[in-house]
């Protein structure tokens, strides 16, 4: 990228990142940000969007694009039982990416980390031939907090989930059939998912004994859960058909004559949270199951295809 | 990726950095890793290396690729006068990278990092039609120790560097005239630079005014001293002649038809240490001019020429 050009980019971020950049004790602008974490346990992870593989610019606006993965980054840290702090950006930009693009991008970034109270303290541009977006989250758990983990789950937990998972899935799919128009709600979850920060918040002050979020599908991420705490997992069908949206996801399954277990088992993306627990339901959770002795995962009340991409969880 | 590819990548990758993580509260494996970052000051940054951009496929092996970006990312940290504890790497992978070439680019990280003790403790892998990387880089600072900033330099301190910057231009320049067998060490400087960790800590023992790694050429990170003090520098190239290595690279630009100021005065990638101090000169340091009041970068002994990338620096 030629100096100008960047430099121009840079100012640009400054602006948009800068106020809070302000508050640290070195922020953008030297070598690295110094973070004043006084916290004994930082939780840290990174997630990657690739053009093509991850989003399609003709469909996803930069703002959309920048929030999508900014989601997928702060679920995981929520998914520990922590809460996101800071946030590390670099970005390779196409020829046509310029600084409209840049200022959505970095707005859409903004805008999800600002729900959680995450701030963007460093980064780097560089241009690419594909537009590819890199995100590192930091975060912190209370001092007497320990991390949740995928390997907490107990023998006779039930299982419980903060939403529908699907739905990003679907909007794929009505994308995928040239009828976004027709399906603006699930289109929209794909674009950028509304990820439930909150209540992920009430299922760590909860104590479960086990969370994740769904960002592979749930049979993928129950399979997690599954593998890492050593048990076996029952997942009701019944119970799933009684969320919220599920019926409406169904009409829209049926429309575009897609299978809606495909969708609500193994879509991804949606990052609603799965966790288990051996204490009360909160508030706003829905229980999906059991965890069983044994291993794998069972879905009473679906016949497994053989050409569904989870069946081969079971 | 397809699933079973990408469960053995991540396989070879848990084994490559699976060992030091596992010294951790939470190690790779989670939705994130947890860090027992104790102290108050995390420094943190992160840079992206992009197929054709900062790299070429043919030219640098991928543990090459890995080490140069790991380096990149640790002599950011040190220049802030920390010391790097953890990475963060994700990577965009083309249908010609196979699980070989993956060993390889961790295991080159995990040899960079290995040098100043830092581990992987997370990231995330995609496909992608370039191959691209992104590190974020942590560190701590000592409690009783300030960042070195940026901001710090005083008039009539004097300007000190690690070594000779310009091998890596100059490598780059021998790979262009397609005469890289002819010059190995230059050459390897471009691949892969060797960059003096241990003088970076050595410059902040000895509590350096001001200090920033050469990523970009003297002059410019020279620049971002003076304009990030709001002082001025007179670089004296007599002074610069005297480094270790200087003769050898006039007969190599000689030889390939350069200009050797192109390269020692706006070369990038060596990551050789600049500060400034008005202490004792710590050992291995070379002084190359001083600080001076007003703005600007003045290199005396040496006319500037107008199609010199580095003449508006002056």
């Amino acid at each position: 990228m030629s100096r100008p050009a960047e430099s121009e980019f840079i100012a640009e971020l400054s602006r948009i990142f800068g106020a809070h950049s302000a508050q640290l004790p070195v922020g953008i602008g030297d070598d690295a940000a110094v973070l004043p974490i006084a916290n004994l346990q930082t939780v840290a992870c990174a997630d990657m969007a690739v053009e093509g593989v991850h989003f399609k610019r003709e469909w996803s606006t930069p703002g959309q694009i920048g929030r999508k993965l900014t989601a997928a980054n702060l679920a995981d840290i929520y998914a520990m039982g922590a809460v996101p702090t800071y946030l590390l950006v670099t970005a390779a930009l196409t020829d046509n990416f310029g600084i409209t693009e840049l200022r959505e991008l970095a707005e859409g970034i903004k805008a999800e980390a600002d729900k959680t109270g995450a701030i963007v303290v460093g980064g780097d541009l560089s241009s690419g031939s594909q537009l590819v977006l890199s995100i590192t989250a930091l975060g912190t758990l209370p001092q007497d907090r320990r991390p949740i983990l995928r390997s907490g789950a107990q023998v006779g937990d039930q299982v419980i989930i903060s939403g529908l998972p699907g739905k990003s899935a679907a909007g794929l799919a009505a994308h995928i059939a040239q009828r976004a128009e027709e399906f603006k709600e699930i289109v929209q979850h794909y674009k950028c998912p509304e990820v439930n920060y909150s209540i992920a918040k009430s299922f760590a002050d909860a104590n479960v004994s086990s969370m994740i979020d769904i960002s592979d599908g749930l049979l993928s991420e129950a399979h997690h859960l599954s593998k890492g705490s050593g048990v076996g997992m029952r997942i009701d069908s019944l119970q799933l058909r009684e969320l919220p949206y599920f019926s409406n996801l169904q009409d829209e399954a049926e429309s575009l004559g897609c299978d809606i277990w495909d969708w609500v088992l193994a879509g991804g993306e949606d990052h609603v949270f799965l966790a288990t627990t051996s204490g009360a339901i909160p508030d706003g959770a829905y229980v999906i199951g059991e965890v069983t002795a044994g291993n794998g995962i069972e879905v009473a009340g679906v016949s497994p295809r053989k050409d569904m991409g989870w069946t081969h969880f079971n």
